[in-house]
């Protein structure tokens, strides 16, 4: 589903199978790579029963000398006490090793079965064999963006461009999601690379910036996860950097177009989804309002159901809106799903059950359009159906 | 799954097919009707979409002269604007004249498809008809109990005796549930009998303290209803009430425990469900911070998924916690499943994930007990798997 994409300048990428996984055919290992300090930002999940990588690159960010990300898949190290935090850390003292850095300047993640121990004997080997086969050309990429999938059906990345004092600088991002994935943020893992120059300020505001309207905007079922990371490294390499608020302007608009691209590919690959659904909840007296809206509409089983099933059943959908927190009265609400009126300021619309049902049936994309009339809040949500196939991924993970 | 079940006296009962639902073999129209007036109290969703015979009961009670409660399923008469409480008011209309009331002492429950304008004049020849059939018998209860199914695969009732000044006093409850059920309340109605005589505000009060462990400790789905109502009625017909603090406890006791057995029934009916889920959440800071865990844990999509598979994978469970807005530290928690110890202040417990997958497999029941280290705050929720058989009962279900 994607080409191969290229690196920023100065980073480099691998992708291996080291033994989490247990089939061999698997990666499970991915490294990045900068060849000098970057600035450097980090955003993590919200749920307070998180990672030890978590724990570990949270307290190592913002920071002005980061050089690398290891990442692992197969196993999240999450719920796993004092052991797990020195395993995390361990990782990141054997990457040092290698490219010649300060441990601290090396950032993890973990993603997979929680409440395992990490089998670390297989890093020992596994992360000096990567770090000497760490390439920047766009195959290399590929294969780390793999190395990092659980679930997930294809790899994921992005890449944009942008001029910045006459000379062009990248910005080129990866991640993994496919379940565990709600707001605060989707059970997944980010990196994203620049070799524009930023200061870690602009790293940091630039990254929540980008994450608000992108990661935090996505839910496949609800569970936030324990192991959510999205890192931005920027290593200056390129030369340039944003200089004035133009270029400001522009590098946050590249930034958020490549976790846009990143976060909807999460839905697009969801576990077992048949359907992805854009929600745009509109009218509301503010966002966060809007928001709330929109995740008890994502979130509610009912209404992803009936995506599946292609069922117009759109009471579903106003209904959880009614429990989502917000004030409302239903006179203040209408619903458009795939350019069909079926509510209208409270009252049902007489509809053709058969075309909206087709409708429903024939297209992957679904738009749900809810507008209130209580004011310009606003917000667009991804998420997708439930499926049997969700339930049959899920009912044995581990066994 | 249910013995004929006895009416308190002076109640009758009864349940026909009056043409709602397509199938004339299913039951859509019980009445329940009281030979003097009663003391009645209800509790309602806090959906703000609420249905529209929800606004009329809610409207009309507490009160000391209730005489019945109509009900159909196969239509909710819920987001039907305006006209959706003409019907609502007209259906009472038909059932007081027939019984001799006045409008305002007959209440009104619809469970059904969201959306749709109630088929009126199936109601005008069919409240007629049922109220010439009522009875006081049990087959007559347990024909009303099945009229009030939608998805529901048994009728559910409970009955309950107690002894107030040496004479016999009866509690009878009916409800219906199967989905979209999700704590203030689940998608459900219910209707409570007694010949014990109270007053409106013991009615009250108690209906209230029975629902709050019973009716608003379950959940299905997270969907929470337009329709949900809990419907008291006492009409004293046993000559006796509770006089003494002593007889008040009894009589709360004896409600609670039909609430309790009705709540429990729902999810053991819930759709598609294979498993039957008791969660405990113990050692909290206070009761609400309890709740809040064990409605996460029994939300998570991917809990129930992992109980539907007979998968030991408990850090689902120990990170919805994590994510329930309760402030907490991994090393506060330890969490028994079925009795056996997965995780304990913080850190995996080695375990057979064989033995522990049977226990998962071979017991329809299934018993969570995560302890905390915060005080003596403590709920009982239950809930049930996510199951294929949920999917495909939700994805077609107007269509």
């Amino acid at each position: 589903m994607t080409d191969l994409l290229p690196l920023p300048q100065g980073f480099s990428a691998v992708g291996i199978h080291c033994g989490v996984k247990p089939d061999t055919q698997k990666l499970d290992l991915a490294l990045y790579v900068s060849d000098r300090a970057c600035a450097s930002a980090g955003v993590f999940t919200t749920n307070l029963v998180c990672g030890a990588p978590v724990k570990v690159s949270r307290e190592r960010l913002p920071r002005s000398t980061a050089r690398a990300v290891v990442v692992n898949s197969g196993n999240s190290n999450a719920a796993t006490g004092e052991r797990g935090i020195v395993d995390a850390k361990t990782m990141t003292g054997l990457l040092a090793k290698q490219i010649g850095a300060a441990a601290e300047d090396v950032l993890v993640c973990s993603t997979g079965v929680i409440g395992r121990f990490l089998p670390m004997e297989k890093f020992e080997t596994g992360i000096p064999a990567a770090a000497k086969q760490l390439s920047s050309s766009p195959e290399s990429f590929h294969n780390a963006a793999r190395a990092m999938m659980t679930t997930d059906t294809f790899p994921k990345q992005a890449t944009a461009t942008l001029t910045l004092g006459g000379k062009i600088a990248r910005i080129s991002g990866v991640c993994k999601g496919a379940a565990m994935i709600a707001p605060n943020m989707a059970t997944m893992l980010c990196v994203i690379m620049t070799d524009a120059a930023i200061t870690p300020e602009l790293a940091a505001s630039g990254l929540t910036h980008a994450v608000a309207d992108s990661f935090n905007c996505i839910s496949v079922d609800g569970h936030e996860s324990t192991s959510d990371s999205v890192i931005l490294l920027a290593n200056g390499a390129s030369g340039v950097g944003p200089t004035n608020d133009a270029e400001r302007t522009a590098f946050q608009k590249a930034l958020d177009e490549v976790a846009m691209k990143l976060a909807t590919d999460i839905i697009r690959d969801a576990e077992g989804a048949h359907h992805f659904v854009e929600l745009n909840v509109t009218g509301c007296r503010n966002r966060d309002e809007a928001f709330r809206i929109a995740k008890a509409i994502a979130d509610s089983p009912l209404v992803k159901t009936a995506i599946c099933g292609a069922d117009p059943n759109w009471g579903r959908i106003v209904s959880a809106a009614g429990y989502a927190g917000v004030p409302l009265k239903e006179e203040d609400m209408s619903l458009v799903v795939n350019d069909f009126l079926l509510y209208q300021d409270g009252a049902p619309v007489a509809f053709d059950p058969k075309e909206v049902s087709s409708s429903l049936r024939d297209n992957r994309n679904v738009t749900i359009n809810l507008t209130l009339k209580h004011g310009s809040g606003a917000v667009r949500f991804w998420t997708c159906d439930l499926t049997k196939e969700y339930v049959e991924l899920n009912a044995d993970y581990t066994t």
